[in-house]
């Protein structure tokens, strides 16, 4: 192989369930998992079929009919067989080097836990219970992982956003950041990093906020590759950090909710453009992105245009409680420098294709590659090309 | 000594600070610190004088005027003398047991570090710098502590109350417990309590709910001392959560203000018969022990009775965001033994006689024991006794 390493994906990839946007078409030599969360259940097929679970290229059946999940008892093997799946590849005879993503879904809504696990957290709540299956897992992991004392292995442990608060004393906390999940506040971006390097540097805790995308970049720099220069990157090597604890320049975070630049963050500092918390016609429903949280014209139901921006200190108030008044030396100190970071941002920004659009539910799993051998295929509807409606 | 071992408490008592509830009175053979927070700072003795520091049953000084505190600058060397009492009595050349209770106070506001750690927190404010310096102070009490070998020592850190979020962004973080200091929320009460044993048991978290009264008891209890059965004692031992993590009976926490039962916890369960905020006055002035949180009928500014009763499964929501509806089966399963032990809690307690309920401006500080020595008597203003009247 070109690359000297072989690559897989184990669980959930979340870039398109069609063909041309899987795993195995994007750099992945193996996959085993699906195209999306469990958490969509169509027994009748009316809002589409179940998503179908993948090993490699083919399907080999679909949650609820072949991967069985039981949402009553809070019941499912799943996790275990991603882990055995991550074993496996781990322990193979070979002394290339790997790249493994693993990505469990467990803890998303309706939460799940094998037996073993099941009523076993002392919150006794099916996400609770998952969280706990998840750390069990990824110990196998790491003892696998720790075992070839000849590799550098690099272990990076993290979530893709915050706590889901919608479901309430079900799912996860924040902590003491502020809204949760869907949300541009720090309970919906901001998510704990910790990682084991086999070879690497000293232990620490570093309070340099990164993002996933770092992640291409510090690797790349780890092994020495040069990344072409053609490509616009938006991260950055964090290796430093890695390797010393070193401080860092301050790279901007943003806060994207669509194409609306709703916050940013530069070091210390965050500003909010724009905030919003929850659609009225949600909160009439019980949604609540936000719960137990009011802060006057900030914690808004609306998207509320922030005039003067809201600025925090989050390494004083992480829980953005304290908005630093506009008169404040603090503020006139800091805001031109965060007004000419978004603007540079901004003029250098080279705008995406969109693909979240159109939706047709006729392009939906219905017949994935590998149904017939298993006799899941189903029969689309005809196309009927809309524009998409995201409510959230 | 009849007691076979030697006493010291290094800092805060806030049990008295006239002569007979002092801590020499109370069991402590020695005493090095002060009968009140620093935090009062009077230069022209219009509200009372400035606290006195004590060296055993004598002064050497007060606060402000002899231990220097600059608060504009947040600067005090006060930890680091308060450091060096401990390491002194630790190191004494005896194998005499030792019981030492330090308490520092530079946390409270207004906060105040030494040199070496002025401006050295991520935060770079006042209080994470006084943090930062209790940490140090820690770290060479614990290295003293733990290099006599021979030495069963046992060393529990804790704190009194939860963070005082009435002082906003220059203070601490409850984390995701709800309101702060001053309420019956878990924001107000809840503390993480930390031990290390030099010859005790394995390593462990332990989800059970203590209180700083079982210290008597287990100590008692790990020494083989069996207290007279004579006196009232609302703690218990927890010796076996320090010796094997072992999971105790589910044992009542009681949250009061004054004379009134607010709420209660037992295990999993806690029970607001009344909640509480900020009274209306306070929060004109900018005062607010629950900034930035809002749950109709619960964070109110009034005392709120609960009828019925508030219920929040802890384990599952520390953060008391979600009570339990008073239809669901979870609550009615528990209601009853939650009220039934508060009654048995109710008619078995024997009030003590109140002792804050008279006050007087010529009983303060004004002359201390030892203050002639050092030219620091005050005259007292006549007596004048007075209904105590406590805002919060």
């Amino acid at each position: 192989m070109k690359s000297g390493y072989r690559t897989k994906i184990v669980g959930k990839w979340h870039l398109g369930h069609r063909e041309q946007f899987l795993p195995l078409q994007h750099g992945f030599q193996e996959w085993f998992g699906a195209p999306n969360c469990h958490f969509q259940y169509n027994v009748t097929w009316r809002q589409g079929p179940n998503i179908p679970v993948y090993n490699n290229s083919l399907i080999i059946g679909r949650y609820y009919e072949d991967i069985k999940i039981d949402r009553g008892l809070g019941l499912s093997n799943y996790t275990q067989i991603m882990v055995e799946q991550a074993l496996e590849y781990i322990n193979r005879d070979t002394e290339e080097p790997y790249f493994l993503y693993w990505a469990p879904d467990s803890t998303h809504a309706p939460s799940y836990s094998s037996k073993k696990y099941l009523h076993s957290s002392i919150r006794d709540s099916y996400y609770g219970d998952a969280v706990r299956e998840i750390d069990g897992g990824i110990g196998q992991i790491l003892k696998a992982a720790k075992k070839d004392k000849s590799r550098d292995t690099l272990v990076v442990f993290t979530s893709d956003n915050g706590a889901a608060l919608v479901s309430k004393d079900l799912a996860g906390s924040n902590g003491p950041l502020l809204c949760g999940k869907q949300t541009t506040f720090e309970g919906g971006f901001r998510v704990p990093t910790i990682s084991w390097w086999a070879h690497g540097g000293p232990r620490g805790v570093s309070s340099e906020a990164g993002s996933h995308m770092d992640l291409l970049q510090t690797i790349a720099h780890m092994v020495g590759y040069n990344l072409p220069s053609s490509i616009v990157l938006d991260g950055r090597s964090i290796l430093p950090i890695l390797k010393n604890n070193s401080k860092l320049e301050d790279h901007p975070v943003f806060y994207y909710r669509g194409n609306l630049l709703y916050a940013m963050r530069l070091g210390a500092y965050k500003v909010h453009w724009y905030t919003w918390t929850t659609p009225p016609y949600e909160l009439d429903k019980g949604i609540d992105f936000c719960p137990g949280v009011y802060m006057p014209n900030i914690t808004t139901t609306h998207i509320q245009k922030q005039e003067p921006p809201l600025m925090y200190n989050l390494y004083r108030d992480p829980g953005e409680k304290y908005p630093i008044p506009n008169k404040y030396k603090e503020y006139r100190a800091n805001i031109q420098l965060l007004e000419d970071t978004a603007s540079k941002h901004k003029s250098e920004l080279v705008p995406g294709k969109p693909v979240l659009e159109m939706c047709d539910q006729a392009v939906m799993n219905w017949s994935p590659p590998g149904c017939e051998a298993i006799n899941r295929c189903l029969k689309p509807p005809p196309s009927k090309p809309y524009t998409c409606y995201w409510p959230h």
